[in-house]
Parts: C-alpha cells; structure tokens; sequence
C-alpha cells in the first residue's frame, strides 16, 4: 500500500483550497451540465451551494452558442441514450475549440459495452479531469489497454493508483478516483484526500454532484487542474463531515451537506482539509 | 424608480390570498406541466405541499386527451428539445382551444437563437400568464421588437416594469417579473409582491416551481389571473420566509419551505402578505 | 367491508420482515429502475436507503447486457413516451428470458388511451408484481375484461379487493392496491398491510418509490413474492411511521423516512409490521 507522504502543511493546502473556494463565489461560474436524469436535482443544488451557476441544457440545436457562453462544462454518462451522447460529443468538441475545461463522469462504464464504447469516444475527445470510483477507472483502463487482472482487496488501492496514472498519462488529463481516500493524478504526482464520510454512498449521485464541483474549481483555476479537482474533492468531502455532524441517516446527511457547503467558512477549510501528496 | 403605493391595507390583499389559497386546497387543481428534467421533483412537491395535483405528462401521443382533463399547464423550457417543444406546442393549442389557463416559464432565454425562437414561437400560442426574471422578460421583449438598449443596475428595476407591461399589451397575457420585489402586470396596472427571501436563488429551479403554482392558483380563480398570479408569489415568498427561521442554508430551506407550505394558516396569511399596487 | 382477520401474530409477520430487510441489506440488489423523470431521485434514494443498489439504464443499445447484471426489474410508466415504452419492453422480455423479477407501476393507467394501451402490452410481458392505487388498478381491470359499473366511495375497497384478485388471476401475477390498507394478492389469499401515514400523499412519486422497492424485495424472497410485496409496504410504511414523528410536513417527512428506512432496526420491525390475511 503506498504511504501517506504530506509535503506540506495542513494549513498550506487549507489556505489554497480556500482561496479557490473564493474564486468560485465570486466568479460564480456558469457551468453547463449534460448529465443523467436522476443527478439533475443535487447536481444544480451542489454548484448552486458552492456559489456557481449550473445550467442543464443538452439540445444539440443550441449547444454551439451555449457552451460558449458557459465557463466549464460536466458530462455525465449515467442515463447515456444515442441522442444524448451526440450532443455530448458536440459540447465537448466545442469546449475543446474554445479551450474551455470540460469534465467526464464515465458512471457504469464497463458495466456494457455500448456504455464502454461511448465512453471511450468520449475520452478521445480531450477532456480536462476524468473523475469515476476505482472500477469504473480500471475498467476505461482495461478498455483503452486490453483486460486486466483480477483485482482483489487487497491490491485494489495499488492498482487504483495505477491505473489512474495510466489512464491520465493516456489520455493527457487528469484523473480523480473517489473512495475511502480519493486520489488525484495528472501522471506523475498523486495526491490524496481523505475528507467525506462513508455514508454518502447512500444518496444517489454524490459522486455525480462533486465532479460537477470540479468542473467548476478547474475552470477558475485553469492553471491548475490538478489541484483544483483535489480542492473540489477536499471540500465537499469537508461538508459532508460538516453535515453528517447533525444528521440521522443518507436523507438529512444530504441536506445539511448542501447548507455546511454553501456556509463553509475559512477557519473550517484551513483546519480541517486534508490533502496530501503520495 | 417608481414609487410603491399601498391602495388598499395588507389585511385586504391578504383575506384574498387566503380564499385564493383555500380554493386550490378544496378543489385540488390538476396542473399539468411540461417542464424541465431539474425541476420535476420541486415542482411537483411544490404543487402537493399547497394542495394541488401535479402530472407530468409530455407525450404527444396522450396530451390531446391528458390536456382536456387538466385544470391548468405550465409550460418550462428550461431543458428544452425539438421533441419536447412540440409537445408543449399541442398541449398549448389544445389548453387554448379549451379555453383552460396556461403558464409560460421562458427560462434561459436570450441565452441562444433556438431558445429565443421557440419561447416566441410558444407565446403566438398565447399564455395567460408568463413569468420569467428580468432579463428574462426583457430579452422575450427585445426579441419581439428589436434590440433593447444596455440596461444599467440602477434602471433595471424601472426598465423591467416597462418591458413587463409592454409584453403583456403585446401578447395580451399577464407578466410577472421575479427579483427582490416581484411585478405583476397585465399592462396596465402593476402589482409588486415583497414577500421572499434572497436565499431562494440558491436552491435550483424554485422560479419553475412557483410559475408551476401560478398555474395552479389561475385556474381557480379563472376571472382575475392579476391577482391569482401575486397571491401565488406572494404564498410561496411567504412560504419562504417562515421556512427560512429555521433554515441553516439552502437545501434546509427547501425543505422547510414546502413544510410551511403545506401549513400556511390564515392568520400567517392575512397578516404577512405582502402585496401593493405600484 | 371485508373484515380483517390476523391468521398469525404480529411478531412472526414481524420477524419474517426483518429477514426479509436483511437479506436485501447484506445482498444488496441491483434493482434496474426504467422510471418516470419525476421519480428518479427518491426511488435512487429509497433503494439506497433500504440497503439496495439502484440503475437508471434506459437505452435499449445496453439493456439486453444491463438487465443480465440486474437482480430485479422496476419499470414505471409515469412521463412515458414511444422510446422509453419500447425499451421498457426489450427490458421486460429479457428479465423474463432470465427468469428475473420484474414489477410494474401502472402510473395513470386509465387517464389516456395511449397509456391504457401500453400498460396493457406491458402486462402481456408478465412482470411478478402490478402495483398501483385503488383507480390504477380498477382502471387496468376495466380495460381487460370490459367497462366497469360506477364506483361509490363506500364500495371501493372491496371493489379494489375484487379487482386485485382479478387482475391477479388473469396476469398470473402479484397485485398490490396502496390504500389507507394496502391489499397485496395473488388471486387467492389477501394480505392488508396498515403500515404509514397519510401526509406521504402529499410528497410525489412515493408509490413509485416502494414499488422499486418491492423489486429489491422480490429478488431476495424469490420463491415468496406475495410476502415479499407486503413486506416492502410494510417497511416503507413503517418508516413513514417513524420518520412522521419528527416531521413537520411534507418535505420533512421525506428527509425523515428515508433517514428511518436506512436505520429500521429488529425491535421496530418486529413490533410494529402491521400485516394481516385479510
């Protein structure tokens, strides 16, 4: 298992994490989302939290005009029909033309191989930071490069990192892995963040909902997308500890992470993010 | 800026909110909506939590027989498709031909070609009420008679009272406009309703869900859309502002919102309304 | 009125519940969900909630593989369209091809020609459960077998009885009627089920929820599905229950019920399942 290294202080991560959080109520980004069905509702209601602007529009009769106007954009697959992958295909290109940073949510790749198939032509289309868990990565991994090895338990933190790297030095982005530390790669560094609670694997489409708040960092931070996604990451993962505080189940662990996200303040971000390099 | 002028006491408007809102109750308007895949949750337990019905039906095939069995339609091209837009296209016609109330929420327009097109396209088929935000309302007007003028932060709020009333005498509809204080015109007199909170805008498609309620409120009230158009305003800002004593941010707010929803009782009603002749 | 009559105690019903919720929780189902807009959210979270894994996969590029990996089915008709019919269909022949669970929520049904039609030809496809409300189900009878007579408020419960026993014998299926009592029937026995509460009404797409959950039940108690449905009524209900202690309406409500699904423990199961053979 690869050991924690933290190159710098906690409060040095913190203060950036921070400043970014800033930058994102400010310039409250206007993010255009083309994702699946049941992750509309906490999707708008994350990057409304966090102080940015989602629009949800995916007509591919006004997509070449939207997705200018837009600062980012977030692709999510999860209720992938033909129709919907085309007007993906078309945003991404068009953000690509502009130099706009755009986001893949690749949810159950692997899982058939339409999804699989869609999701790699997808990933030729450039995007800034591919975010999905362990096996939907090793699986975009495994598709890109010929099946893997069986993965068992012990091993899968390793070949995580692995294959994030692979894939990010692939397809030239970079790459976060959620779990119970999510990882971040651009290829040659790696960070981890180890904020988040376990049961936000009961809401639906909390991993949907960050990787749109990722869109929304890297796009006012262009510089540094890798940073920007583990802000992203740290930060929601921060709320959700915030949130689950005072709750009693999935349910108001959900709402009391949207109201800690949007209240979130500097002294909670400096203290209590938790980054590190690997 | 134009001046408030109270022409009758709050007790007054607010004895009719409170009949307005007794009558949705007792007679559980069905409000049909064609609206955006963000909004279908709140608006639907918008609609429920005051007592309405709500279905969302969009297929073509059924909406000639499902539209003559509604009370009211609202309209919302928030996610819009050529698809979907011809669905509300049939559903319009048929509401008109049955001389039943329809709502229009034009949202995102102005933000490209398509959707300018389609929302005017959509107001030939004349609504009884429209409601939008500002630049919502002065885009459809611009797009109807030319390019607007810039309008600057201290005119805004004068401007879209102009523009409001000139797209109610152009598409013989109500206008109503939401911002800090919402206007409300058929073209000649002005209402502005003050009840709300500005936390509102934080939470995803909370406009679609209260245009949804105007519906329902129009359709009880089928004389005076003036007025049923505020009361609905003015119930849900009210709802609001007595959810928002116990919220700690955004998605805490949702839900007491639609809680004080459901329990709006006379004396909160009849006293805290506010509602003005501008 | 059909009188009620408890062939065995409350504890056993109780206990069976209880395995039943930990054979979901420790199995955790993959439920695919081919569902209506307005539901997606609260089925994702009340399977979730419960213990199971849920999947919103449309597309019929992926369903013949998609539905393979399922453990159960849940199709629902509510914003149905052509599309989403036809890939209901290609869904439901393939969970029967497997032999896998599949159940049917006949939103509407009766409302529309177009919906009557295809709920019909869904039901040809013999899904293992219909559940639906007193109307729903009357409505799907009428259209089997013929016009119904007028329905009196006083009647209707044994007419659902009757109907219910009907439509099960003809589907050769499970029927469950929600209610102040929900029936569950498999054309011969009848079960009453008096778990919940009333203000769930006002909350939307809370009888699409159980039926997804129902699905998750069935496929663990394969060999048991007529209590396999009641007890996923029940434990919904329950839950309601619970969570209705702590609500102050309709939005609160739901936070709190699916908080009480997700923490349901042995002594509030066992004590307070309310089933009975009626």
């Amino acid at each position: 298992m690869t050991s924690f290294r933290e190159f710098r202080g906690v409060e040095s991560w913190g203060n950036d994490a921070w400043k970014a959080m800033c930058k994102v109520r400010e310039s409250q980004p206007l993010v255009q989302c083309i994702t699946n069905f049941v992750s509309m509702d906490i999707m708008a209601n994350t990057l409304l939290a966090a102080g940015a602007s989602p629009a949800m529009v995916h007509a591919v009769e006004e997509i070449t005009e939207f997705t200018a106007l837009s600062n980012a954009l977030c692709i999510n697959i999860g209720t992938l029909s033909p129709n919907w992958i085309f007007s993906m295909k078309v945003a991404a290109t068009r953000a690509n033309e502009l130099q706009k940073p755009w986001v893949l949510d690749p949810v159950g790749v692997g899982a058939t191989r339409f999804r699989t198939e869609k999701c790699i032509e997808l990933i030729h289309l450039k995007p800034t930071v591919i975010r999905g868990n362990a096996s939907e990565i090793m699986a975009v991994v495994g598709a890109s490069t010929g099946p893997t090895k069986g993965v068992d338990s012990t091993q899968a933190s390793t070949d995580a990192v692995e294959a994030a790297k692979e894939l990010a030095r692939l397809a030239h982005c970079i790459v976060a892995v959620s779990g119970a530390v999510d990882l971040v790669t651009d290829g040659k560094r790696v960070l981890g963040v180890s904020n988040g609670v376990a049961l936000l694997q009961r809401i639906t489409a909390t991993g949907c909902a960050v990787t749109s708040l990722i869109a929304a960092f890297v796009s006012v931070n262009p510089g540094r997308p890798l940073e920007a996604t583990a802000f992203a990451l740290a930060l929601f993962g921060l709320a959700a500890e915030i949130g689950n505080e005072r709750a009693n189940g999935p349910a108001s662990l959900r709402v009391n992470m949207l109201d800690a996200l949007h209240s979130l303040d500097e002294t909670s971000v400096t203290s209590r993010i938790r980054i590190a390099q690997i």
